[in-house]
């Protein structure tokens, strides 16, 4: 009995103290898959390709004209735009930790990195390419490329559009923000986070929105690469945000299964900096962070919250933005007589 | 009479030994106006503004986006595609050493960097910002850009369009690339160019190419900024390739000072890295460098050239490829709550 009470008390009491220790701390690295791994050479290679226009159609979108590195990983528009002014019906997800989500895009079609990079140069709403091969080719066309698959994929024939993206993925790997405030308030510095979004990260768990944002990238636990972490949005529908925010006219997960289970289920996106990768939500309809925080809750949750509240969340949200590594630009390898036409 | 035998002699002894050296090794640092003194802060500022898409109306287009700094400075194509999907007139020249131009656009509207800078933000086909007040706004909207001006420019009102266009022309005059293979070849290292690019440079300079192109940038001689160096393009009209390659179309810096003298004449372009920036002219109408050179030769100079002189010229031309500087990438200063529309 005495020994169990203590049990139990010193467990209340491990909850109470460590509160605030209840989240996870983002890794320096990801994992890497067995048939991919990382080197400097693939890193390089890969932040060309990321940093290529030529990997468009006609030579004016690259990976980071949608994904911005420089930023936060984003384009800060609702419907990016792609090659000849097109727009994309769906936000940019942040490209920056995407390597710990075990799926990606928001409706989670693509397992891997390596999967996903292969999407946007064939949309033709995006990057445009005709097929596989106009990439390969274009990218074969580029002496130092060429060189480069080489020297880091090996073979006779290492410009593949496989290849490719896993170049591409491997860079992705590294663009990871260590260091938050929330990641050094989490290791003990108790001067990193502000009062308020101490309060805050209280009030995210006790509201319930870490039942869904949590993990290192708090998108979730930490699933098998290509089990995506999936809910349902909005899980209680008919609120006004739903006609104002039109969060109902997309069905998310159902485009792709066709399962009417999936209706409306998206992948949880990362809290990672999210402070700056402004306007939120699939349809990037809401335009602050303050009122994307009122949806959640509402209608996630089917609670309303008081403007303290989404105060105080909201400051922990952008104790969330963490260090960004100091990258060097990479030089793209030179093209002779190459024009890019429409 | 003996004197003045000998300084004849030695003059055309000097002229014949030197051939290989009458044309200038490219500077490390160009002029700086003085009153826009050069600082690290202000570099990097003028980087993030160079690479911030949010200049543009739409976030989608930054300076970078047609004179991309990690290729040669253009962005390969024969007219620059700005804010929705819009093309402009005339192909992107090089951001790469125009800080050496004494004149700036193809047909010198601009006499300074900083003149030059403020046209594409306000460009309706480029980046689309309705008023230079706009563009102040937008980057005034961004705490950590005030905070830059602040600490660069001083005063109560930094955030202003002449100090973007500082900050931006002091960023550009860093982008030079010494240490081309003729820089080193005209330093004394002979093994630096080919014989094919020796035989080249002699070429150019004896079929009279270099009669414009010349100097440092090989863009013409130094002249006082403002004072722009121009030639008539088709100086020999007439030719198959008028027709061909709409050489007569434009009209040049006649469209900027209504002077029908200044019909048809053109900044003279620079050949440094001009192996990294097809397609040729000012409308991108020549797709290799091969052909460019063929098409100057006859309109320029009324001459035909073998393949031979060509296949030397270019070999020439490409040795003029400098080394680009190690750059590391602009952080974007944070922008909360932002979203980029149409």
């Amino acid at each position: 009995m005495i020994s169990l009470k203590t049990i139990t008390i010193s467990a209340a009491l491990l909850a109470v103290n460590s509160a605030s220790f209840a989240f996870d701390t983002l890794p320096a690295t990801p994992k890497v898959p067995a048939d991919n791994p990382m080197s400097a050479a693939k890193i390089e290679l890969g932040k060309q390709l990321f940093f290529d226009p030529r990997l468009s159609v006609d030579g004016t979108i690259s990976c980071n004209s949608c994904h911005n590195v420089m930023a936060g990983g984003t384009d800060n528009r609702d419907f990016s735009v792609g090659v000849k002014g097109q727009k994309g019906g769906r936000s940019a997800p942040t490209v920056w930790n995407a390597a710990f989500l075990s799926a990606q895009f928001w409706d989670g079609r693509a397992a891997t990195l390596e999967d996903q990079a292969k999407g946007p140069i064939l949309a033709g709403v995006e990057m445009g390419m005709p097929s596989e091969q106009a990439a390969v080719d274009r990218i074969k066309s580029i002496p130092g490329y060429v060189q480069s698959f080489k020297a880091v994929f090996g073979g006779n024939d290492p410009v593949t559009y496989d290849n490719i993206a896993k170049a591409i993925a491997t860079y992705e790997r590294t663009l990871i923000t260590i260091n938050s405030p929330f990641d050094r308030y989490n290791r003990g510095d108790k001067s990193a986070m502000s009062a308020s979004a101490v309060m805050g990260m209280k009030k995210v768990k006790s509201l319930g929105c870490t039942s869904c944002h949590n993990g290192v990238n708090f998108a979730g636990p930490d699933l098998p690469i290509g089990q995506g972490f999936y809910q349902k949005f909005p899980t209680f529908p008919g609120s006004e945000y739903d006609k104002k925010y039109k969060l109902t006219e997309d069905t998310g997960r159902y485009e792709v299964t066709k399962d009417s289970a999936d209706k409306h289920m998206w992948r949880v996106p990362t809290w990672r900096n999210v402070a700056l990768t402004a306007p939120y939500f699939h349809n990037g309809s809401v335009k602050t962070l303050d009122e994307a925080v009122r949806v959640m809750a509402k209608t996630q949750l089917n609670k309303e919250v008081s403007d303290a509240d989404v105060k105080d969340i909201v400051a922990f949200l952008n104790s969330l933005t963490g260090t960004f590594p100091t990258q060097t630009m990479p030089r793209l390898p030179d093209f002779a007589d190459a024009t890019m036409t429409d």
